[in-house]
């Protein structure tokens, strides 16, 4: 039996227009990212796909895309979970700067390397900084030391894989169709797990943001094929972009 | 300790509009409703509410209200549950038809006796008919019988209390604020249930569009308030134009 997985990243934020670094900040989807998340919609819809179930993060970015997308599938009744453990990665101390700011603070060789390393994360957020997530309700239930002041994009997929173990996994393995809708790194993580993408090439993946990105598993869980729905250019070209606007960030 | 329980009805949907009977048929809201919906959002953050969960049906105008009072609370990553067990009232072989054409089916005064007694629903739908719930993807993990073809007010009290006893009143007794989102009929056995209302009674109670109904609950869950949030003469007016528009539809 092949099990259907959908990875689909969040449409525009408000922060990737003005170019800031947002990790846990809980930024809005611009009007673009709501038409991307239609266009993801429909082409789920055209695919046939019929979910049981979708995933997302505590995210308002992820959230709306994830219920836009289902909206234009008319599969808003799914049943959907929202973890913590899907929220893109946490960048720290650098959260809510821009790139002139950051790389006036701490010098563009350094930001580099916190962007484009693997294991690296970016000072930590202040413990006191009221953007710490200890502040905010909808982290309240967690041990505080559950709940980080930076990550990399290594100690997001250590974050990330519990849930995939826990909930995501059994999902599939009972053979549930499951959308994933979440973030740039957290999708990143789940794709380095599923298609055992070494440390370095994961830094050279992009996901495309709005493009539906179909997995086929087998009853191991195993990937048998995966691709992004619709037009394969366009896919390209998102992810070339994608790639591009990391570039001219860092 | 006092554990609060907000009650809120969907707006306006398509067939509140066009007067037809609506039941388990998943017709959205219009423009009017989520503006009610935005409205309803409002007057719950005014009211400075923090949810910890939301409860609502699996058709889409609960759904969509849901979401869209919960965004305008900035409160879009509270957990939601949606269960079968709050939707409206299954309307039998009534569900679709207008006014006019029900009332030269079957007459003026048995439609009557269907839309105002407590306990005598319309005939079931047919088993083979489409619109039949057991075909529909959503309810497919049920046991077909326990699936209804036709509902009264009492036996819409009987499916929706099994969820209260087992879903929301361990969150309310656990402390948590809930909001329930869900219609005319589902809430009206809630609040039968909660106030002790008698059989006759409940006949005359009409729980507006929109509006939020906020209880206050005691340890053991007895009732020690109950109030409309915002102006009581517009909550008042709403709720006679639902048992105006119900007696000129019957």
């Amino acid at each position: 039996m092949t099990r259907k997985l959908v990875l689909l990243r969040h449409g525009q934020s408000q922060w990737n227009l003005e170019n800031r670094f947002t990790g846990w900040v809980d930024v809005d989807i611009t009007d673009v990212g709501r038409k991307e998340a239609v266009a993801a919609g429909k082409l789920m819809r055209d695919e046939g796909l019929q979910f049981d179930v979708a995933y997302t993060s505590v995210l308002k970015r992820a959230i709306r895309t994830n219920f836009t997308a289902l909206d234009e599938m008319d599969q808003m009744w799914v049943p959907v979970y929202k973890s913590w453990r899907l929220n893109e990665r946490h960048y720290g101390a650098l959260q809510g700067l821009d790139k002139a700011e950051t790389a006036a603070k701490h010098g563009e060789a350094q930001v580099k390397i916190w962007r484009r390393s693997y294991d690296i994360p970016p000072p930590d957020m202040a413990s006191d900084d009221p953007g710490h997530p200890k502040f905010d309700r909808r982290y309240a239930a967690l041990d505080e030391q559950a709940l980080p002041a930076t990550e990399s994009l290594a100690t997001t997929l250590e974050r990330v894989l519990p849930y995939w173990h826990d909930a995501i996994a059994p999902d599939l393995k009972a053979g549930k169709t499951v959308l994933v809708t979440a973030h740039g790194n957290s999708l990143r993580a789940l794709y380095k797990y599923l298609n055992k993408v070494s440390q370095d090439e994961i830094l050279e993946i992009n996901i495309p943001t709005g493009i539906p990105l179909l997995f086929e598993l087998g009853d191991d869980l195993t990937v048998q094929s995966f691709r992004y729905l619709g037009d394969p250019e366009a896919a390209k070209k998102a992810a070339e972009a994608v790639a591009n606007q990391a570039k001219s960030k860092a």
